[in-house]
């Protein structure tokens, strides 16, 4: 029996602010691309469109990601982590990832740790 | 000028609850293992012992990973991200990490996502 989207969707741990946590990653080169945040129905929209689609927090609203920029995140598979508050989502990454350009949000800022004595 | 691990920490935005999210990734395979959270001690913590430290939510302390099980994750580099509220840790992982005994705390868990039509 298929599990249906509703049921995918009520397995989720979702946070107080109704929120999962999205960590996006390249499917081939596996390089970490960004996190995100999808409420439910960004969640199930991501689920059966095939696009990721999140939950902006600053502004509110459903950021289908591309549908400005072009840079559009295809959907190659998903999985939800032992506790059910993170999800991973398989991507083919369309143009750079990041809202400054980059491939990856994690591109510029090294923080460089550093073993004391 | 080497900037210090207080500036480092500066730079991070931390939540409402004072916790940032840390993705961990193996350094060579890139496999994603986990995500966890920290607030700034154990971003302090992490940031100079050369192990990965979290902040466990739900027993509200310190978790040094690989203390209780010996799975361990040796930190190789740490980067932020473009909006300052997440960490990608690279890590050598000893073992498996997830507390289930899988490799990855995504292992058991496919959520597969298909586009309707």
């Amino acid at each position: 029996m298929t599990e249906s989207v509703d049921d995918k969707i009520a397995r989720v741990a979702f946070n107080a602010d109704g929120l999962v946590a999205a960590i996006v990653q390249q499917w081939d080169t596996r390089e970490v691309l960004m996190l995100g945040w999808m409420d439910a129905e960004a969640l199930r929209r991501t689920l059966t469109q095939g696009r990721v689609t999140y939950w902006s927090r600053s502004r509110q609203k459903y950021w289908r990601k591309g549908d400005t920029s072009g840079h559009y995140q295809e959907v190659r598979g998903m999985r939800l982590d032992c506790d059910g508050d993170a999800i991973l989502v398989s991507v083919e990454q369309h143009g750079p990832a990041c809202h400054t350009g980059t491939r990856a949000c994690f591109d510029a800022d090294d923080l460089s740790p550093v073993v004391e004595g």
